[in-house]
């Protein structure tokens, strides 16, 4: 996607802003339109929290009609159909398109149940979730009241609005909407950072399948070249980081046990602050591992 | 099983002797009528010796008769009529009555292709195995030359009759037949042992299902009552001893996060030496965790 | 010192039993008189029990007194002169004959603040201390009223009374008076014990010379073949364990640095619990280590 | 010290070149004279190369020269007087102006053999070294024979020499002269970097004093916001880091023992590679802890 650069939002008509920001919040230009009139931004946290603070202020009846605007997550159909280009790619990510069945029967549950007590569509960022976490976050949210919901609704909203935001505008600040997974392998053995090791990040799922999200390979220093998730925010979520370390250590003539007494390390654990910097590192020998959250 | 003395076995008559060892070795009672002329016996590994040599010298047609004395492992159909009773207990300890249809396209696979090349059945001591390591030890073995395998059937017959004989035989001193697994929960947050864990055994599998073989809670020493696994061989095979840390840090309101960092944690291993001890210890955080093969 | 059996006392006449426990309580036999009449007891336990409730059931001027018989702890020629043999043992065996100039006079200054203040001898335990943590009490317990000061004393006149009877008295049950410090190396690198490491216990000083407690060297299961410390109080102070790996590590040719990274380990820790099992292992290899507080 | 830029001296005339080097090897600019001539560098490891091809390919008795050149290591009163102020300012930097006595006469003994056996001075790169280390290869040198010895001197000759032009010379590219020390503190108990913890770092002397080096306290990101050395060769001998532990715990009010198990964690390693990078991270919580060489 082209980014437009806010020094040209700020020059732009009002017009050419609103058309440029329209679908920041989902099918609600008023807001663009509002925000429009605080001109210029100095940057674009600026520019975020104006946006925030039209869509908080909004009254009541404007804020519902915002919520409605949202499409309803769980529909298939519309999904296909009527979704905005933002919506659709986002709902994809966190693999919403690939529902087994019994994840699809779940969300159809939980969803009618929302649907049914609170008379709006259950809105969440997605791009900060897992399947396993949105129907978490559902059954939560589910015995809330209507106030709170409502709350709960527009400040989901706001996160999707940043994430749109610093996907379309530059400018020289950034949104702190994204979060980083890394990992290093250091090989105790050896007493160096260990090159060579194949690395799977898994994305596990109570109801469906697990995923494999991420396959790298660590290089000379132990680390993978790329942050094994960045850019974005990290989908909460229960995680698998998967270490071939047998076959390093064959490789390296090392003597070991046959089966070797560690093969596939997996490394198990959840992310619950998707703006986090998560670091979970792999200090290894043929006998003994440990991993601890750095940072 | 009720056992003998071997005492007993010393004062009895030459006939009640071979009757009560016929079954050592799979329907060959010369070897018992041979060992008998060797009594008094200090002790069972005495006993065991005597038997080995007995078998081991025995000329090649005996060995061969004594090996095709054996049933074929793959044969569901004379697994279930013909076995001796040892010999089907055995065999079930591995799983071998619970094969998926993969494993047992796999078994019928490499035990047709060994009964071709070699004529006679692959032997192996099932109790010292998960079905993952037959499969693999089969694939070992066919690339062997006769000779070389005749020797190893042996070797697996020698092992099969020690873990006869330990059942069998009551003695003062003990055949090293047994192996042990044991773990030890250390919660280095509190700096005590980790006590009401729970704990699960699971022997992976490669083509069915993996399996849970044990199920324990960690008492007050962080240990569980009883090891993992004792009082016979370890198969040899691979496997994840998974421990419920999350719940054990929320029932002490330790601070978490939300999913918490840590909650099942798997540690995966191989066993290599069914007569070994291994001990697989956990020093847990909620935020990092080590093992290492102990002793 | 010979044992008296718990039923000999138990059946001896008046005269004997408090002949027999007189110096259990320093120069205070009427505390073995009053004792002497709930005869008989079941076990140890129930006999200090009662020795501790006639103690702390005495009248004021009678535990004055009590504390007031005993010797007050830095003067050095009463020690040379007039203390029970018992008495004298004990404090040695916290290094009180050792002491240096900056510890001798430290002693001093808080041992006449203390009698200035209270008018009655510093009593305490001394077995189950070092001599920093006797400074370390004496600041403490100068900071008390008087009447939780008698307290203070009284308990650690128990204290004292349990350890004499639990070295007097042969008994079914025992006293919880001993406490227990071992240690265990694991080598990593090669997944087994170390054996063969030479290990040293230092107790540390902050004002005199840090002294070597215990020698010992590792045995095929990487353990020393007594604990470090056991069959006594462990003295709470601050202690060093030092261990040799560098050594182990050349004799197995294992490839190091030169000098190796790591050669002796020091893992420097406290002891707060006398009479506690502290376990302190060593998890290590040529590059890494860790410990950690076991049981 | 001021520095010169390359392409100044590319373009300077043979006098000026000359002058400029002069000192890059001990009172011998006949070197740079030699070096002149093969302009212009493309940059300074090009023109390193220069020289110690130049000092390499001297006939015999030019580097015999060369090394006679250098001052004596251990005496006292020639460093005051007659070094130059390079080999001064290296020389301190070791603590050779700090000796105990004791340190005075193992140096004075290992130097007159050295001048003996060899008839020359014991030349080494001094600011890669500690104390204990020039010792060590002191006697390690002692075993050489002449002509061995001689390749050694001119070795470390290379290598002064190599420092001096680092420092000299301002060039696009680096020489690979200086190595890092870096350490990183990890708190397990709260999953987060451990901010405020106070970090001493010890050079340990086996005939001296230990002197500390340098003292940090960690960032909000568990590291110190330098490394603890770096800029420089790191000298080879044996450190000690020290870590206040007992009070980051108790300053957050975590509950520990009185005294404290862990209280100042001292992480005991060797340093063998002057140009290499060490990280020596502290995984800690109160009840224990862990290191490795990291990277």
């Amino acid at each position: 996607m082209s980014q437009v650069a806010l020094s040209d939002l700020n020059a732009a008509s009002q017009a050419e802003f609103v058309a440029a920001l329209a679908n920041v919040v989902e099918y609600s230009p008023w807001i663009a339109e509002q925000v429009a009139a605080r001109r210029p931004f100095a940057g674009i946290n600026q520019l975020f929290d104006a946006i925030k603070a039209a869509i908080q202020s909004a009254l009541p009846d404007l804020q519902l009609a915002l919520i409605r605007a949202h499409p309803d997550l769980a529909d298939k159909t519309q999904r296909a159909a009527g979704l905005t280009a933002e919506s659709n790619a986002e709902q994809n990510s966190a693999g919403l398109d690939r529902l087994s069945e019994a994840e699809y029967a779940a969300f159809e549950r939980v969803n009618k149940a929302y649907c049914d007590k609170f008379g709006f569509p259950y809105i969440v960022c997605v791009r900060r979730h897992s399947k396993d976490s949105i129907l978490r976050d559902f059954e939560t949210r589910l015995s809330n009241i209507a106030k709170t919901e409502t709350r709960r609704a527009i400040e989901e909203i706001c996160r999707i609005a940043a994430l749109r935001l610093d996907q379309l505008v530059a400018a020289d600040d950034k949104l702190k909407v994204h979060g980083r997974l890394s990992t290093h392998v250091l090989d105790n053995h050896s007493g160096k950072p260990a090159s060579g090791i194949a690395v799977e990040l898994v994305e596990l799922a109570s109801l469906g399948e697990s995923r494999v999200i991420t396959r790298a390979v660590t290089n000379h220093d132990g680390r993978t070249d790329a942050p094994l998730i960045s850019g974005r925010p990290l989908p909460i979520g229960r995680y698998e980081l998967r270490f071939s370390v047998g076959k390093y250590y064959a490789e390296r003539n090392v003597p070991m046990s046959d089966p070797p007494f560690l093969d596939e390390i997996p490394l198990r654990f959840a992310i619950s602050e998707p703006e986090g910097h998560y670091h979970v590192p792999l200090m290894v020998t043929p006998w003994s591992y440990a991993t601890y959250r750095g940072s």
